[in-house]
């Protein structure tokens, strides 16, 4: 029997924000591969489900919502530094392997880059699972694109630390790695700690570093 | 009077490819928002032209396209280091500072990212040009989330030295890179050269060192 793909399919960026009009972000195309889709593997499902509520909007659903299976990505247990089993990972193919396409889809932008997700590309491929990823945006690259900053090198390295003294230090060391590799370094952080660590940055970088919020 | 605007459009990655529907890459908002513009910044007017024929075939274009201004970035002359003056930059800033919206367009994928364009996108904002960047795939995202590598923490450090023993020394320093900080390295090749790297990677990395092509 032939195996299905995991499709990875793009979302938008408009979480938490206002809506946008899903075609402004998001090609025709990509909208009806989703709509195509049975079966699912989502970092959160409720969000999974409004995402295919809008993408009903534009192309009707192959299968009503109900019928769709959106299956959770595992997470680590609180407080363990354990990874997830494979054996987990390996689970959530079950559709692909029985000869479904499985879309695989985060909260916003795209799955498997600064969200979850790479684990179970990674177990696609090794069970010869073939990914296809879908055309879509990534926040951390528009922002990039906007800034003016160096788009030729560049990092991404997640979240600072929460501890004040640890972040300054780390604020630090990502200054002089962009000095000396003239690499630009991004950043990314919660809603809610973005006046601390707008803060933070002003208060630790020199002031020929170059930022962009 | 009111600035224009400078809008960072993305385009297709199908360059050098067969060639996808515009509509399967693009969404039809930014479609629409290229339709609209008569003045662009482009790394190649050619293929700016092409891009734009694409467009016309999908949303009728607010202007023809042989009266639509399509000017190319500057480039440093050839075998000198020096940068492009900034006043070359600030030139092509004439439409957006006369009231204009101004699009940005790379040969392939997002603007100013992993491409030229970030300098202008720096003097839009010297000039208060207001800078959008619209919804588009960039194909190092694209590539990283169909990896499986790891997504949280990954830098993008262009292309590697041509001389062997120099690519050699670069390939060691970025794998120990990958290593000691756990993050994925991205590198590109134009396409005739991918065969010497590829044999490159093979010779030079360690065996449990993993790589996505």
């Amino acid at each position: 029997m032939n195996k299905g793909r995991l499709l990875l399919v793009p979302n938008t960026l408009d979480l938490g924000a206002a809506e946008v009009e899903l075609q402004d972000v998001l090609p025709l195309g990509v909208i009806r591969q989703a709509a195509a889709l049975a079966h699912w593997a989502a970092e959160d499902a409720r969000s999974a489900r409004a995402f295919l509520k809008r993408v009903a909007a534009v192309v009707p659903l192959a299968r009503p919502l109900q019928e769709t299976s959106i299956r959770e990505l595992p997470r680590p247990r609180k407080g363990s530094r354990e990874p997830v089993p494979a054996a987990e990972w390996q689970a959530l193919l079950a559709p692909a392997l029985a000869g479904h396409d499985l879309g695989l889809i985060s909260e916003a932008g795209l799955p498997a880059v600064a969200d979850p997700g790479a684990a179970l590309v990674e177990a696609a491929h090794a069970a010869g699972v073939p990914v296809l990823p879908l055309a879509g945006a990534s926040s951390l690259l528009l922002a990039l694109a906007a800034s003016g900053l160096n788009g030729q090198s560049f990092a991404f390295v997640g979240y600072l630390p929460q501890d004040a003294a640890a972040r300054t230090a780390r604020l630090r060391e990502l200054e002089s790695t962009s000095r000396r590799l003239q690499q630009t370094q991004l950043i990314i952080e919660t809603p809610y700690r973005n006046a601390a660590l707008l803060a933070a940055l002003l208060a630790s970088l020199a002031p020929e570093t170059r930022l962009s919020v």
